[in-house]
């Protein structure tokens, strides 16, 4: 096989271009392999793919292989030969030595995957690197001149941290286990490794407990996992190479225990789940020997339930309200020489690292755990920031990072993929320490989603964290890596995911009965310039509580508008092109047909009462549009624009204060650079 | 409540606008019911919705009201209500007398439902009057003032014909369970009560036999039911009111049969499946006793494991070309004074009704099978056409229309829509005879279908001939009923169907991994013009078996282009007008926007292989565009066009001769009476 070798500093810029022209998915693999070499020629796929083991016995390899069949005939349309009596393409697979047990931090993940016109074979040492190879192989599949084909290609991949998480929020909204199930298929389809379950909230305890059945009974609204689909879920995650991480947060996010077991709470009332968003300021008692014989209990039976070796603590967001108005409280610390509440939680925190360390497991917890008194063993799980975590490396914890790696505020997937998980201050770690830092996860919570609505929050801006984790630290370039998730997007919606789907369906129910085709495609084409609000802010801009349901205009809108993406890129090359020609027309068009457009979107908002908060919406995309239109005439020009005009603008770009609709026009901040470009010229 | 009576006759033409105003979904419900009054006023489901049976004990229904439960809180989002402590709207649904048994052809399918501000009832003589009257709720949710709501309205509604079915061919391509159970979903929610079941063919034998096995072992590529997958789909349907007929098919079609049983073919020889389409020449041998004794053994087993009474025996195109070259058949056949081979078929036929009659079946077969010999209580199921229902009718037999409602044949829902079973030869009938045509059935062979594309085949079209065969029969204006399908089709979306999401899905893999979003959308606007070739015609464009795969733009592309209908609707209203100027800017802009756009799939088309077929199209459709300009100019001066014009031009006018990427231009027509206005204005 004549092979070309495509050195990976080369991938960042020449690679599109060098690969493209012999194979348009060996340039767009997601997450990009550590090691890529192009061959020549290609595998036909026209008679099928038919895979099959050449190791030792290996039941979960096995399974894999008939996954791997199924969802390579439903991504390809072939499921047999096209002739009669022709063979199959064949892909060999060969794992020197099968993993019966379950994923493990330790586990081996890397493989070999080559691709030539005779065949195809994928190496692992373990299983574990095959099904990663697999989901490397189903990126691969292309037309090729007979049809669909593979590249010939020689890929040797390995994952550069080990701990590659997604967690998912069950507590504040349930997510049903078929929910799970789907984003699991679309984790392992990314290569991420663990799934942190974050499983107890205020809002909801999700999963039953036999030996304390009052918890999920009284703290679900019957919305809870069984110990059966618990398993069931573990099960499906091991098939895939995916560790489950459960949480159960203490001593604060607990009101939903209380429902059951008020005598767990610092103060002594009734309790009902909790409806309202926020930190809460119920918390577990730590001075009352009871309530560590409940913890003791209860871990000890999740400990069973859960066969990873970590489990997770929560420990954030304890203000200590309920601790500073009780006396007994008070005693308790002066009496342990307790001096702030910090202490009393490290106290606690110092107990319960006792128990689950006699059920065997490891603790992990979010970085206000962090203190001298806790465990070596244990880790710490940074949702502050970079700091804590090299501080934690330092002083020998283990580390996760997911500051930076929050996909609930709405952030473009640039923002998360240029977090470096080995960055500021952690860069000035010594190797010993900087080991110390074991990956990241992206965390999903669940405030503001909910079954219908979670997919499209995750993916496929989880795909660019994903690939954070996995590929060389060197593999950053943005825009290389936005013209692979758009394909790894669409790769996503094989499986069951409904990220892309949801999106049309959610507008048609806001649009009503009366709306047509063209009614719909008018919303959409609005909808495609808008974004949610960002970070926090959608809680200030109405009155939301956990049984608000999530199907507005907002709700249906994706994080990141791909229209107001392209925008900004085209500007910033407007920009930098001194003629100020290099796209101009390319942005008037786009101006042009916003401003046009939006108010196609009226007719359908005015007849349905669901999109009334979004009326004003296309009187602010054309009002940017415009401004952007003039801004572009004055840069034409190549006079600076008067300043009165900049003046009378200048409104467009504010952001309404706190939109009922919660929903902010993508493309403002292109247009603002337009014109602060056009009177500064 | 005050209530305004809609009579059925103004609903024709003056509902849409009357009811609209109201109510949107009141004036698209499809099917359309039998009689609707619209209320005053709304029922809010911001609170969701609780369904009860106030009733008998129902089990089925019981079962019925917690889908409809899961189904509502996909369809409008809302699963709880938004407040604390609030009450949900009520349904109260009352069965006059429980319907424990299975659907049959004399269930009782009538409802009423009544919807007030203050909660909703449902009332039915069986409970599968409430399952149809849920659906109907369903189709009624719609934006309100204060968000999701009911409009006030009630609907006394019942079946016109009580054979509503659709026949799914899983013998030509096998179709998983989970494909005919999203179905019959489907079919549940715009009211078919039939699923005809084609289980055998020459390319498939595909129930399991316990008593024969080695006729679905040999005889389906181990594609086969099992029979508690059989079982399985039976229970579904019988939960949605759905009956199941098993169809197999003899003695022609039987290819199938005699890989594992060659000695139930004439010829006697060694077999394999079939793989070509078309009208094969094997057929059992209807001289020799074994044949009937197998057949007896068979369908003993087929009646104990279909328990609807009736079984379809096929009998179709049997051409007889075996039986002629049989000197064993022409001894049988002059012994027995057999004159013809339609005489050997009654023969075969009858003795074929006393095995099904002793079984307790009751028999029914195409249109060949129709002899004065048949027992009366036979089924006549017409392909051929209405003159045979109207002379089975006459002779005494009941019979079923399919003829006309071939959904396989491409053709659009308009076609099937206008065709009336008590029509043409039918319109004569004694009402007795007229008793007797108990429906009729879509049929959707599966040469060019599989698992992948059947939705998009099936619907939304079905719902056009599940609302000739439910609703009233005045109920057939055209324009109403595309308005209304729009709506069914989006309807339709929110159960597992993927009738509308398969389509982008399969361009994006036609378009690759080098394809942008944009180059999607081009390929996407391309193939919104181009519809597959009809009725016949594919099998003629290029080499196809069963096992081609089926994954080219002919299979992505729709039934039906609504472009291409919209512009044909434009252009009639157009040339209607004597000044040749109403919605000739509607024209125009499409036109101008067709001719513009179709290059843009260009470079994706020429990217891909897989779409190298299609490469000729784009300039088609800008020459077709082109041309309708040209006319559209012409009418425009009010000028007859220069005949040298019509001349150079009528070659656009053309079909392509068989091309072999299956496609035609779909606005043709249209352009076709713009260009011919032109000339002999």
């Amino acid at each position: 096989m004549k092979t070309s070798r495509i050195a990976l500093s080369s991938m960042m810029l020449g690679f599109g271009t060098v690969a493209s022209a012999a194979s348009p998915s060996i340039s767009r693999l997601m997450p990009r392999p550590a090691e890529v070499v192009a061959g020549s020629g290609a595998l036909s796929l026209e008679n099928g793919l038919r895979a099959a083991s050449a190791g030792p016995a290996d039941a979960r390899l096995e399974r894999a292989l008939a996954r791997f069949a199924a969802r390579f005939a439903r991504q390809t349309g072939i499921s047999r030969p096209a002739t009669e009596g022709a063979s199959p393409a064949s892909l060999t697979v060969r794992v020197a030595k099968a993993s019966p047990g379950l994923p493990s931090i330790d586990m081996d993940e890397s493989y070999e995957l080559t691709v030539a016109p005779d065949g195809a074979a994928l190496t692992a040492p373990e299983t574990w690197g095959a099904l990663r190879g697999l989901e490397t192989l189903l990126d691969l599949v292309e037309p090729g001149p007979g049809g669909l084909s593979l590249p010939a290609v020689t890929v040797k991949d390995r994952p550069r941290f080990r701990w590659r998480g997604l967690m998912i929020d069950s507590g504040r909204h349930f997510m049903p286990v078929e929910v799970l199930k789907r984003n699991l298929d679309g984790m392992a389809a990314v290569k991420l490794d663990v799934l942190h379950w974050h499983l107890t909230e205020d809002q909801g305890f999700r999963v039953e407990s036999r030996r304390f059945p009052k918890l999920h009974q009284k703290g679900s609204d019957g919305l809870f996992y069984t110990q059966e689909q618990v398993k069931e879920i573990i099960a499906y995650a091991a098939d895939r190479g995916i560790r489950v991480v459960p949480e159960f947060d203490m001593p604060g996010h607990t009101t939903s225990w209380f429902v059951g077991h008020p005598e767990l709470a610092t103060e002594s009332r009734a309790y009902t789940i909790e409806r309202k968003w926020g930190v809460m300021q119920p918390a577990m008692d730590p001075t009352r020997e009871e309530v560590y014989r409940l913890l003791d209990g209860f871990i000890g039976e999740m400990a069973a339930l859960f066969p990873d070796p970590v489990l997770h603590i929560g420990g954030d967001e304890v203000e200590g309200h309920a601790w500073d108005q009780s006396p007994a409280v008070a005693v308790f610390k002066k009496a342990k020489g307790l001096a702030t509440n910090a202490d009393l939680q490290a106290y606690f925190n110092k107990r319960l690292a006792q128990i689950v360390t006699r059920h065997g497991k490891t603790l992990m917890g979010w970085d206000e755990i962090l203190h001298e008194d806790l465990p070596k063993g244990a880790i710490i799980h940074s949702w502050r920031g970079p700091e804590s975590l090299a501080k934690a490396a330092r002083l020998g914890f283990r580390g996760v990072l997911s500051n930076g790696f929050y996909i609930d505020l709405i952030q473009p997937a640039s923002e998360h993929y240029s977090v470096e998980p080995l960055e500021k201050d952690a860069a000035n770690l010594s190797p010993e320490e900087g080991a110390r830092i074991l990956g990241g996860e992206a965390t999903m919570w669940s405030e503001f989603v909910n079954a219908e609505t979670i997919d499209s929050r995750v993916w496929p801006r989880t795909a660019a964290i994903a690939e954070r984790l996995w590929s060389p630290r060197d593999v950053r370039d943005v825009a290389d890596m936005y013209a692979r998730l758009e394909r790894a997007s669409r790769r996503l919606e094989w499986l069951a995911l409904e990220h892309r789907t949801g999106y049309r369906r959610m507008l048609e129910r806001l649009a009503g009965p009366a709306a047509s085709d063209a009614d719909v495609e008018a919303l959409r084409a609005l909808a495609d310039l808008v974004e949610p609000v960002k970070r926090y802010e959608r809680g200030g801009t109405r009155e939301y509580t956990s049984l608000t349901p999530l199907n507005r205009l907002v709700d249906a809108a994706r994080p990141e508008s791909d229209d107001a993406r392209e925008l900004s890129v085209l500007t910033e090359r407007l920009l930098a092109d001194p003629a100020r020609r290099n796209g101009r027309e390319a942005i008037r068009s786009r101006l042009e047909a916003w401003q046009a457009g939006s108010s196609r979107a009226l007719p359908v908002i005015a007849r349905s009462p669901l999109l009334e908060d979004a009326a004003p919406l296309p009187a602010e995309v054309a009002a940017l549009a415009g401004a952007g239109l003039e801004a572009l005439a004055f840069l034409e020009q190549g006079e600076p624009a008067p300043p009165t005009w900049f003046t009378q603008r200048a409104s467009v770009l504010d952001k309404p204060h706190k939109p009922i609709h919660g929903l902010e026009v993508a493309f403002r901040p292109a247009v603002k650079r337009l014109m602060e470009a056009a009177r500064g010229q």
